[in-house]
């Protein structure tokens, strides 16, 4: 019977249409230090990480034969997810007539653009499983619309992982633009973080999840999601000018780390602080630092360690994940046995899940998106989900040994500052002051 | 400018389109004790709880005016997820023309047929806000497709919960009824049990997750579930013929505590258990109860507790959950700190995330779902999986106290067993009469 089955690259698993990685050719990236912003000193610059990630994207677009080889499957609006960069440098796809009205269309443009996810992922699938590349913004709520097909898809790499025979494609890259922390004019229903749980539940040779805190961070995930294969690369990031904090080799430092502390915020970390502030996410680590600048100036005798987890899956156990950090570098971070009060991006149940292997899990105490809040100010809705920079800095006084009688007091005080902010925000439609105008110092 | 508004019930919230509540009718529903199904010894009768439950949505249907206010919407093959019955009493709606070679199809059908989840789903949403009932029976793996119209319906209920003026509407019945744990002939692509996850994510007041263990507690869930107002209803529930377990009081006290302890599975349990084995999920049961049968045969003097876990958010902090057991219900349950060996139905991150505000949540070892195995036999499967009853009696062996010595034969013996069924299944590619004739004894 085998001699029936024809030789070598004539078999079907070895044709080139059903096992395109092996017409894969790299893309030739720009290099990063040429879109570095420029960051004098952590929080002294504000813009938008995803303007730069689309500047980043159109020279990747114009570089070499990329144009033959890397596409942009988009279910909203290009510039409404503020990557309108790529479309100075090519156009969104469109091969019917058009007339000179129409901007932005052409044949051959390296943007596909239509209001259907289900139809961008399957697009961008099939570009990838020819051996080519590409990437997939999307609003973060509506992401799980293609739930069932991003299952799918990922069985298909896992599956197809083990088989040696076949040539590794190129990842799955999901830019997720529109996170459910700054509401701009939509309300609840744009809230919805739960795709990074649904990755969660994957086989962990597949996934990764990425919350690139700034700008340079997001150019090195972007960098190293672009030359990953045979993974779905889940990458959360805002659009909204929002302060800087890294410089490009501190970025590349952080982000191969997965994980680290930010010394600079943390002056009064001796090696065996009080507690640790961590946050996982851009608006996170915002109110985390401010959380951390707020007890250094009511309470300069705490020892406060302030760290951003860039890379997710690097909480998880080695055991369970290839990024997960060793349990020694984990116990250096976390330390063995302080109080951690984390700041998540999305659903705390994602942080208990993740460290449940790692040592005390209970003293992680996680702040997140618990379904509350629509359509109001920021902070306004950082309060609804109790996760504002008060109710960390409480959450760390309650748990740090030795805060009792002192830190009573300022619990009080922070309940009052809450009352004062709602009282101003209600009356005002904007954030207090004291709130819109922090900036770290 | 308020004089505008009209008054009471000509005001848009109160016009019964909108506010479909108003016009709701309870169903009636047949007396369980009708549907018993008669299991004269734990174990000693094995049939399809889908079949059973058949048989009550049809007399369901049949039921006083039900006919005018409940409805089926099923994206797959009623008769392909055992619900057969219903084609007795109602038909397929199709209202164009149809032949007599047409079978089942009647305008006015009690069942929406069609192989598209997302119809499904719209159309039961529309259905239950005009004040109407009715349940969407899906393949397990499948219902993740309607992921994205999920979530934005657990939106609405939360903020509808919050409105006053709104009536409470008829609860949105999932029931999912081809699990992963039984393939036939499908494969890899048709296990899924992520979206427990999903709804975990959800409001507590709005999300219910329920895996009874046989047709009883199955028959008695629905009739919970068909009373339920302004909540989502996850049921996970066996096409399959299964050993069934309780009679229908056993079914409802066990139902109405969420979780118990079989006492006919843990003689030698004198209220202080050296472990403890717990399952929720049909499938997972079998294989608990079947650890626990070897271990009792193998080490009579190991004290075994059996519990299962049929409303999985009993398992939640009654802090976090409406359906939570209190601490000290939790403790006499799973004991304050004896190790739990816990197979769950679906993906083991669920449960740490369930129990992580439990006293001792480091005790809980759980198995489940870990994405592997295709089209193999059932015990293959599991194995793949690392949930067998094997696993689980090793597990217990290797936690329990005192078990280091003698333990540690019987792990090895395990272990080979393991070995020899796995040549067994090569060689005659079904599962060892050992495990194929296993009964509860």
């Amino acid at each position: 019977m085998l001699a029936l089955v024809p030789p070598g690259d004539r078999r079907i698993g070895m044709n080139p249409h059903g096992n395109g990685g092996r017409l894969r050719v790299r893309l030739e990236l720009p290099r990063l230090a040429d879109h570095e912003v420029d960051v004098p000193s952590p929080g002294g610059v504000t813009l938008s990480a995803l303007e730069a990630a689309g500047r980043y994207l159109a020279d990747v677009v114009e570089a070499g034969a990329n144009r033959r080889r890397f596409l942009v499957a988009c279910p909203d609006e290009l510039e409404s997810n503020k990557l309108g960069a790529l479309l100075h440098v090519t156009g969104r796809r469109y091969l019917w007539p058009h007339s000179s009205d129409d901007s932005t269309l052409t044949p051959d443009g390296r943007v596909l653009e239509v209001l259907s996810e289900h139809q961008c992922q399957g697009w961008l699938q099939g570009y990838l499983l020819t051996g080519r590349h590409g990437v997939f913004p999307c609003y973060e709520a509506f992401v799980e619309i293609v739930d069932g097909m991003a299952n799918q898809y990922a069985k298909f790499l896992k599956v197809a992982r083990e088989l040696p025979w076949r040539a590794p494609v190129s990842s799955f890259n999901y830019l997720l633009t529109s996170d459910g922390w700054r509401q701009e004019h939509n309300g609840y229903s744009h809230q919805g973080p739960g795709f990074i749980n649904s990755m969660l539940n994957k086989k962990a040779s597949v996934t990764r999840i990425y919350l690139p805190p700034d700008a340079n961070c997001l150019l090195a995930t972007l960098e190293r999601c672009l030359t990953s294969t045979d993974s779905m690369n889940l990458v959360v990031c805002s659009k909204q000018p929002l302060p800087q904090w890294l410089s490009m080799p501190e970025a590349r430092a952080h982000c191969a780390a997965g994980a680290s502390t930010w010394t600079w915020a943390s002056p009064r970390d001796d090696g065996d602080p009080d507690v640790v502030l961590a946050g996982a996410g851009t608006i996170p680590m915002i109110e985390v630092l401010a959380a951390a600048h707020l007890l250094r100036e009511d309470l300069p005798d705490l020892r406060v360690r302030v760290v951003n987890v860039t890379d997710l899956l690097s909480l998880e156990s080695p055991a369970d994940h290839p990024h997960g950090l060793s349990d020694e570098e984990f116990r250096t971070l976390f330390t063995p046995d302080r109080p951690v009060i984390f700041f998540f991006h999305g659903y705390p149940s994602a942080i208990h899940q993740l460290v449940h292997h790692r040592p005390e899990p209970e003293r992680f105490h996680v702040r997140g998106y618990i379904e509350e809040g629509t359509t109001t100010t920021p902070f306004d809705l950082l309060v609804a989900n109790e996760a504002s920079r008060y109710h960390l800095a409480v959450a760390a006084l309650q748990r740090a040994r030795g805060m009792a009688s002192i830190g009573g007091r300022l619990v009080e005080e922070y309940h009052q500052r809450l009352l004062a902010h709602r009282r101003y925000i209600l009356e005002h439609g904007v954030d207090p002051p004291e709130v819109r105008d922090w900036t770290w110092s």
